[in-house]
Formats: structure tokens, sequence, C-alpha cells
């Protein structure tokens, strides 16, 4: 079937303190955005790759692209006021039935075992996500409580998610609620349930200039 | 009041595919574990420093002490089958009343406003942790259910975690069970509600070579 993966690099720069938005720094010499494109792009080439860009942050991409002689097919679609208004645009060009991936632009880091293991997943199931293991003691605090929780049945979630193409779609008509986290978060909302699958613990958002070190460190790691 | 740090060393250095176990790795030019008192000690030269190490690793310890010329005081205790005995068996040198911190020997990167936090909150209210927010979406994941939790109402907990002595003996006293994963949670056993203290993100458990090298990369941005 069709695979899409569509690509939210929805940022603007203000918290990496830099005039370029976070997407567009480099991890070790490449283009963080580019990196993240290019694995999806080894893991499958026929794939389709929509990626989801500030209107204003256009004219610079195309520079970027064009300095670095970058060859990658993809489609620029316009960003939206929050992450899911931004994924609902992207959503326009998907054609039914396909697979659909959703990723974020500052995880470059993921690898293709975590890729293969999203679609695979979920072209036998409908939909899946990669989480990993929690490893530190966790709490429940909230006004009223205080308490352990066992860490075991707690999993932090990454992306990329992916969806059959008519799921997604579906869930994207919904009314927007702030309690959306993630993409599973919409689906789960309308009715289906989630699958998960083994992320691979590198795969961390960069959203600060110590998240991009910490990357650094990490991609040093996985290519030992 | 007296204060005593219970600093809990007890690694072999299997994980860390290393002949010496982790605690007595270095992090830049310093051992972690010496780093880690010496946070301590600068933060309050008059605290009591108590260090559970295995039994074996003893003489390992005396010969780096004497090669540093590292001249913090402390006592060395026994390192028990697990943490808890570990701690336990700590607990008999300590005088009561007094207020006493359990700590990560391989948390050489807890911060002294962190220890303050800790400590002046447990003066205080009897015992005080340091948590963290969890910046990922996070879920659910157990043999029956699947589903996204709000991660604003979960923590990720760290040490030092600090008790008044009378709460902290009380609760050791306690049957060993396997779901303590920390200090609070054995306390909490006891019957006793738990508060928390902001920790510093930074105040990561070094278990692996790549902890380590992410831990190094983590000491750069707080010397800045």
């Amino acid at each position: 079937m069709k695979r899409t993966a569509i690509i939210v690099a929805g940022g603007t720069g203000t918290r990496m303190e830099s005039r370029l938005p976070k997407q567009f720094l480099r991890i070790r010499q490449e283009i963080i955005l580019m990196k993240t494109m290019r694995t999806f792009h080894e893991f499958d080439k026929s794939m389709d790759l929509l990626i989801g860009l500030p209107a204003g942050e256009m004219s610079t991409w195309e520079r970027l692209c064009k300095d670095e002689n970058f060859q990658i097919p993809h489609r620029l679609t316009e960003g939206g006021e929050t992450r899911f208004h931004t994924i609902k645009n992207a959503l326009q060009y998907i054609s039914s039935p396909s697979v659909v991936a959703v990723h974020d632009g500052v995880r470059p880091l993921v690898d293709q075992q975590t890729i293969q293991r999203a679609f695979e997943k979920a072209e036998a199931s409908g939909n899946a996500i990669p989480v990993t293991d929690i490893h530190e003691s966790i709490r429940m605090v909230t006004t009223s409580e205080n308490k352990a929780v066992p860490r075991k049945y707690y999993k932090l979630v990454q992306t990329p998610q992916v969806f059959h193409s008519d799921i997604i779609l579906k869930a994207y008509q919904q009314e927007y609620d702030p309690d959306f986290t993630d993409d599973a978060s919409v689906v789960e909302k309308s009715g289906v349930s989630i699958h998960t699958v083994k992320g691979n613990p590198e795969n961390i958002k960069i959203t600060t200039k110590k998240d991009l070190a910490v990357a650094e460190t990490l991609l040093q790691f996985m290519e030992k």
C-alpha cells in the first residue's frame, strides 16, 4: 500500500534562541530536517514526503535546499496555528487507501528499524506508535494525590506514529482539543485502540541547544 | 539539625562493560563518586557522608582516594544484596534526631540548589524528593489497557531523597518488597505522604557508557 510521511517542522526558533528555526540548525554537518527526511527516504525511496512548514519559513527552506543541493523529492504544506492544524492541513494531500506516518522534523535520530516496526505494525493492524521504557521512578502528582506509580506500566511516546489513511483522516475531522499531545491521542479520541512498537531511545525531540548537544553525543553511539 | 547523606554506590561494573564499577569511572577528569561527594560536601561541610560500597570494592576505593589525594571525610558502609539492603545497613550509623539524604553515587550532576531545596523542604515538612517534568507524551500500557495519560500529572523522580531520621528509620524496618524502586516508595508504604521539590534536569543516573557521554555533554551546559 502507498506510504506517505508527514514531517512536521513547525518551529520558529524562539526556544532555541536562534534566528534559524530549530529544524534548520545542523546536527553534525547536516541540517536537522534534511537528516530526518533522508532517514525516511532511505527506508523507502517510493514514500511520499509532505513537509509541514510555517509559511514564513518556506523561502528559507528553498534556499537551504539549493545551497545544500538537497535532492530528496518532497512537497511543502503550510503549517497551522498548532501541530494539529499543521497535520490537518497536510492530510488534504493524502490519497486513500494508504498508510500515513506523522513524524516530528526535529527527531532526526529515529532509526530505520523504528520506522520499519511502526509501518509494518500499522500495515497489519491499522496503526502503531513507537514507545520506550521509563528508567526513572515516576510519581503521579495532582492537586489531590502524590503517589508512586509502577514505571513498568508507563511508556514514553515518540514518532513516527503511523495510521491507515481512513483512520487518521476520520480522526482529524474532530474538533481541536488542547489535550491532544500527539496523533495517537487524536486517533484514540475517535474511538480507535492504539498499538505500540519499540522505539529507539536516541530518537529524542530537539527543542533546545542542550538537546542538540545531547543528540550529537547520541549520534556517536548510533554510529558505533 | 544534624545532616547526613547516604550515598549509594553499589555498582559492580557489569552494565558498563568495564572492569571498574561505574561509580569509579571519570566524568571529565574526576571520579564520578568523588564528584558526587564533593557536591554534597561543598553544600554543607558539616554534613556526614556515609558511602554504601560493595565489600569487594572497598580496597579499590581506598587506593583511588590515596591516588587522587581525596580528602573529604566519609565513612564506608557495606553494600547489601539490593539497594534496600545497602541503605538499611547504612542506617545503622544514623543518630536520631537528624535529617538523612539518600543519593545515588552515579548522579554526579545533582546541583547544590536541588540539594538545598530537598533539605529545606524535608527540614520543614519531614521529607522531600526532587522531581522533574516529563516532556514526551506518555501512555499507560498494561495487559488490559493502553491509553494516553496526561503527562502534566506525572513526574520523573531523582535523588537526593531527604527524610527526618525517625521517618526513614521506621520505614526501613518494613520487610523488603521488590516493588520498592526508591526510598520514597519505602517511606510511602509506611504510611507517610511524600513532598516533592524541583530537581535539576541534568541530574541523570549514569548506568551506561552512553549515559556517561550524555552527562559530560550536560556538564558543559551547567558550567555556562
